[in-house]
């Protein structure tokens, strides 16, 4: 997937948690918590797993999932959100986001379309983008503010263009995408017979009153869009891999047709216990929403007391620093000093767009995660205001 | 994926199993075993899942699996078959055996070029051959004894093939592969350029003192080939989707390149359990062969007193019938009847293979399965002899 070179690296994000532990840096680069999900929710996937009587068994799932996951998700966008969806048709869990986005986009990103996004992304959009044989377009989400450019995503669209590819709460800017910047995507997504994939695995992440727009509760997203999500962000489990896809009896059926020979199925037990999260969540949205909110301040500040200039997320993992005060070194240069000689690891944006001209103001920048312990944010902060 | 309608259906094996639950028929149509892996892998995963101190976290793994993991396919190798393989870099975590075999053939079989492999099969390699934009040429394995013609497979070697596919012991047949006919097949793939991807998911299911000959043991295999295996069949725990793809450096990590953009990683408890029941299966191997023995002599005199032809597996879960002697029908139209009029659910072979001339010959044929409790397969039994 490193088109040109032929070499097949692993993703930027295990490079740099490689690297981080090589070195002994913190790390701050891979987006995954430090502390571990809910007990209670942990404990209810290994009743599923050790105990019969319990759970379910420990055969294939059906390939749509668990009856109780699909109607927990229903559920809980009926809950949350106020959206209706039906869980026999219009809901199906995939083996985490990554293969929710993975079977959606070879689904609908035919060869040699063209499929348009914002940069900087989560990887694996481009990477399977490519698969599909696709062209992916990116347009930047440009600082201080990070706004999406909606007109300009708009106006991208041709002939060729099978697929737009959204993302909110945004992974790395933390942008929440407002009603009205999706509306406008949908609308032209309709009158152009695009299919719209949006990611919303930080539903959840939110601060300082920021609200999200599942796409599917606004006027005409059913006939053109699918959504992607899962428990890993939600509930600090990244390594369950839980995920489901939503739209459509249609879309989601198609969705299913490529998804199925992807994995098949998995994880029962995960599905049980992720059921019953979604139901109720126990406080744990809100407790986490809190602690949050509470290291991204450190972060910033911190940041910000060694020259660098910071967004101000509203969603999400990630503060994005721009080097440009303190020095010249490209990005990722920078961040290989950053991780060797100062002990703290990030991860550069350059790495998460596509390099060309359009991402070039992208270069200068930096992300930061802080879905970290306050004791590894500290330590990290008082290397960089030694060190730095 | 049903090219031509343009309808996309839930696999036959889903198809199914919701046909033999609506009609209350007995299960012997999807493979999957009635009886629950053992309790103490079960117990393994649940501590790994609720206990932080035993455990592995409950973050994303390492894309390539978990070291203890990876360790212990080295191990398993090397125990069962005398196969070295370094655990760093032969070794890929895959989710299930079916991402394990999308990932290969994503990443080895370029658009336009011819993929080769025996019919019936396991329905996801036409599946994923079709996504990957390459043309599938399946031979049949014919009655009465389903052996593979490598040399008519080799024949079919051209310009334009980029795989062959390999199965043993083989699904649906349960022909075990001899070495020699393997070794045809390496020595023909490295004349001409061609990776092989050989699916060993029922090494441990083997019957009558039939023996596995991984595919890499053989001499040349490590410069085309690629194996894949997994623990459902194994442990009877098909949910838990742990598989692996080993080989040789430079072909994993090709297989790696795609597999991170499908699921990333999963299930790091399954896969900590899993090391644990590789490394030591504690009798269950053997235990289960006999259980499967058993079973499967059951099945055959049973079909046989009805009046049917039947294989005689050497490995996996099951056995294929001619229904000739006792019906003219196509064998997708008996398989409908014998599950709503007689109540018994079984899968015709024509639903494993390409439809063409070439398995005109396996239309006869109905394949029932033995992975299951004895009750089910002798209360089949009798519906079968009562109602057929
Ligand atoms: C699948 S590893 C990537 C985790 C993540 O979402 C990120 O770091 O952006
Ligand atoms: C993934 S469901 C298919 C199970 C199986 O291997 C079979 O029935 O052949």
């Amino acid at each position: 997937f490193d088109e040109g070179s032929g070499a097949v690296l692993p993703t930027i994000y295990e490079r740099t948690t490689g690297a981080a532990i090589a070195a002994g840096a913190m790390n701050l680069g891979q987006g995954f918590p430090d502390a571990e999900g809910p007990q209670w929710l942990r404990q209810a996937a290994a009743d599923a797993v050790a105990d019969e009587a319990t759970g379910p068994n420990q055969q294939y799932p059906p390939g749509i999932g668990l009856p109780v996951f699909r109607e927990a998700v229903a559920e809980h966008q009926r809950r949350h959100y106020g959206l209706q969806l039906d869980p026999a048709s219009q809901v199906l869990f995939t083996t985490g986001a990554t293969e929710g986005i993975a079977a959606i986009i070879l689904a609908f990103a035919e060869a040699d379309s063209e499929v348009l996004t914002f940069e900087p992304w989560y990887d694996s959009y481009g990477a399977i983008v490519a698969l599909a044989g696709a062209q992916l377009t990116s347009l930047p989400l440009s600082a201080p503010d990070f706004r999406p450019d909606v007109d300009a995503l708009i106006g991208q669209i041709s002939e060729k263009t099978s697929m737009i590819l959204l993302n909110t709460p945004h992974n790395p800017t933390g942008t929440v995408f407002t009603p009205a910047e999706m509306q406008k995507v949908i609308d032209a997504a309709r009158a152009h017979g695009v299919v719209v994939m949006c990611d919303e695995v930080y539903e959840h992440l939110l601060f300082d009153g920021a609200e999200h727009t599942p796409i599917l509760t606004l006027p005409g997203a059913d006939e053109v869009a699918v959504a992607v999500s899962s428990v890993g962000k939600s509930f600090s489990l990244t390594g369950w891999k839980v995920g489901w896809v939503t739209g459509s009896p249609e879309l989601v059926n198609r969705v299913r047709g490529v998804k199925q020979f992807l994995t098949f199925s998995s994880a029962p037990a995960y599905q049980w216990a992720t059921a019953q999260g979604l139901v109720d969540d126990r406080g744990f949205f809100a407790e986490h929403r809190a602690q949050l909110t509470s290291t991204r301040d450190l972060l910033i500040e911190g940041l910000q007391s060694v020259g660098l200039t910071t967004s101000n997320p509203q969603a999400g993992y990630f503060v994005l620093a721009d080097i440009s005060p303190i020095s010249d070194l490209p990005a990722d240069e920078f961040c290989r000093r950053l991780n060797n000689e100062v002990g703290v690891a990030a991860i550069p944006v350059s790495s998460l767009t596509k390099q060309n001209e359009a991402s070039a103001e992208l270069d200068r920048l930096v992300r930061f995660a802080f879905c970290k312990h306050r004791s590894t944010v500290e330590t990290a902060l008082e290397r960089l205001q030694a060190d730095l």
